[in-house]
């Protein structure tokens, strides 16, 4: 069966509708802007509208647009999750990461904050020192230095979470501890489900591993909808589940603690594996919320974090623990990298036992408020702004513009001018949030930021 | 069809016999060891003898047991290679890492020459104080820091092979390597020819990847059997080939170069990738043979290497340049881990383009030629030693005991008193090599590992 180009455009806008995140009243795109959005012929677009007119769920209004009707939005509020694809991550996303800035305004940096650098630093050197000529001919235990997961069992407990030493293997940063969570629990053409919008590593993953995702759409205070997850749970076999309950990627949400509960008894009635990305609690800028693994009774949660959002994404440590999926974890990490450095990890061991971490997080934290206030005062006054959310925690603003911006194209215009932001395209395997982007307020403003987002700001008006 | 016990042990047997590794005259294990190694009974063992008996490969010599045939020895020079199988790895080898000590006899150092190790960690700190704050907020360019990866070309340029930095992607050491490797040229079910005996950590990624694995025979000298594989690639759909032509483990061979030419032509006619292990060019004790990669025409060789057994197997530093295979390399080490540490890779860079590295290796050929001395001297004096080659890299010896040995129930016994060996049968996927080990010569002989030695030496007499 061969499908037109207006179907295509037909079901999209019709999925924003039913899913809610076009909204009874709101102006669809204009004709204009869905052509060149789409590459499509004006004819083709004026088609796919009429047949949703058709439908009842836009309706025309003379010199001004289309609209969605009272009858296009959804009745429950619960937002439908769309069937599970091959995952296909957006070509942009390589030329965000290789330009080393998937976080960032501006390439190169200026005025941060780098005492607790320092100290780590110091921390890594003295161990280096100590260490001479003891460890270079030994690869460290495939789990890692037992200092440091001592210290990250501590901060967990502190947490709620009932975890030793041995319940955790150090990786290569958080990318790889969900790398290895997805290779121990699927195998290729399984069906994961994530948050939409969510992090595009984890999109890149499923893609890379053969695997379907189920985009289960997720908001920006309460994370990922368990009613639109328990929905396509009992349609279609899902597997494995990412979800960053605490702090998500890109609009900060904290999963609620009733919603948390039913999650987890969904898990278990379904029978998937949980995977949960924790990277960005220590981001928190009042309180951390505890992770979801406190509240496992089954081994099935498997926590994945990294030192990358709080201290410093170049020393590549991270962290998972596994429950029942441990053995295979370890296996699999002997397996791709046989051992983590033996003294970047004791250094960070000490880092954390000094209290040097805790003092870092708290001035970081000051840093943090302060920068992200710096940014909504900023977005605020930019006119193709329709909503921003101020997160609690996560490091970046999730900015919705009017319906007519298109923020891939955004994407082009401002990296010709030096000027990097994350486009709402990736947060999503579909063509989804194009009117959506990610700031990030981890770097202090200076001037150089201070400009870029001068830059922005006048794109946008 | 149902196998008998008996037709596995015959047919182990006789692959021994026809792949030249039993000669003419050799006696095979007593009755006694061929029932415990096997777990077989008696009646068992000893009607495997006589097919084999009545095969005319072996005979039987009364009160003194069955020898090998003048008939039953290869009248070819080229060992047949057996058939693919689904890779499965030795459960001894993850009791081995656990215990760190994968290369060494005893865990714990000390008399190390740590010269080149104080130099390498001053170069990071100066790299970490220079950079403080400037790169803790960025993920590096997953293909790795450019100025280590321009250090890596000039150091392949010296060995003959025109490559700039930009062949080059940094990874988290060479088993990291070999993993993209593999991921970027196999799909599961795949067949890919190994050497055997060869690189145990190669068998686990095949068995962890799904892969069937070939083995290849190698030989002590030449490494692997070009003819052989040949015949295996002819006969079967080889889709990779895991090659070590420098100083391969387990026993330092260096592939001659009319075998190299004769290899390269093979991959052509045959289209297989040729993934280059060249982790032991830095260990040699005179001269460095040039990399495969060299006389590569058509982007076909992936090189594959790493600091570890040069340098520091604590760095976690490896390399791979992957010819035709790059971009797609490049996508698996972004996804699966985002990006390597700059500060340690810059350090690196330092410590080579300073002419450091150059000079720690000159100081550690000198160790490593009298320490590979003193074990051959050691070695020498145990009865139970066959064979054992002097090897002109490679950091070990690769030990032939008399057939009745098995250095299996070997390592169990060693283990109860706190010394570590690499049985044979790490280094090969059937039952083979049984009566080999490994012993590595990385260390200096202080007291500990001496008396390590004569723990090994009292139980081989």
């Amino acid at each position: 069966m061969k499908i037109h180009q207006y179907q295509i455009l037909e079901d999209l806008l019709a999925e924003q509708i039913v899913e809610g995140r076009l909204n009874a009243g709101d102006r669809l795109p204009s004709v204009r802007v869905l052509c060149e959005r789409h590459d499509l012929a004006k004819g083709t677009v004026l088609h796919a509208l009429s047949r949703l007119e058709a439908r009842g769920l836009v309706a025309a209004r003379p010199r001004s647009g289309y609209y969605v009707t009272e009858r296009g939005a959804p009745v429950s509020a619960t937002p439908r999750p769309a069937a599970p694809v091959n995952a296909r991550v957006s070509p942009l996303l390589m030329d965000l990461m290789q330009n080393g800035a998937a976080f960032d305004l501006v390439p190169g940096a200026g005025g941060e904050n780098t005492q607790g650098l320092e100290l780590l630093n110091r921390s890594i050197n003295r161990v280096m020192r100590r260490q001479r000529g003891q460890s270079h001919l030994y690869y460290d235990d495939p789990s890692g230095s037992v200092i440091l997961r001592e210290q990250l069992a501590m901060r967990y407990l502190r947490r709620g979470c009932k975890l030793t030493y041995e319940d955790f293997i150090v990786t290569s940063g958080c990318q790889n501890a969900l790398f290895l969570a997805l290779m121990a629990t699927c195998k290729a053409g399984d069906v994961v489900a994530v948050e939409s919008p969510g992090f595009y590593g984890a999109l890149q993953l499923l893609e890379q591993l053969q695997l379907k995702v189920i985009e289960i759409p997720s908001s920006p205070l309460t994370g990922m909808s368990v009613d639109a997850l328990q929905q396509a749970a009992e349609k279609w076999p899902v597997k494995a589940c990412i979800v960053s309950p605490c702090y998500s990627t890109p609009a900060g949400a904290v999963m609620p603690d009733p919603a948390r509960k039913q999650f987890l008894q969904l898990a278990e009635q379904q029978d998937f594996a949980v995977i949960e990305d924790d990277i960005y609690a220590d981001t928190a800028l009042s309180y951390t919320p505890d992770p979801l693994k406190k509240l496992d009774q089954s081994g099935r949660v498997i926590l994945c974090s990294s030192f990358s959002k709080s201290l410093s994404r170049d020393l590549r440590i991270g962290w998972i623990s596994g429950g029942r999926w441990q053995q295979a974890l370890l296996q699999l990490k002997l397996v791709t990298q046989l051992a983590s450095p033996l003294s970047v990890q004791n250094g960070l061991a000490e880092f954390i036992s000094n209290g040097d971490y805790d003092s870092h997080l708290k001035r970081q934290q000051k840093c943090l408020r302060q920068q992200s206030e710096h940014l909504l005062n900023h977005v605020r006054d930019w006119t193709a702004v329709t909503n921003v959310e101020v997160p609690e925690g996560g490091l970046t603003l999730w900015i919705e513009l009017e319906p007519d911006q298109d923020t891939s194209a955004l994407f082009s215009k401002l990296k010709n001018e030096g000027v990097f932001i994350a486009p709402g395209a990736l947060f999503s395997t579909k063509n989804k949030f194009s009117n959506y982007l990610r700031l990030s307020f981890a770097h202090p403003w200076n001037d150089h930021r201070q400009k870029a987002l001068s830059v922005i700001g006048k794109l946008l008006s």
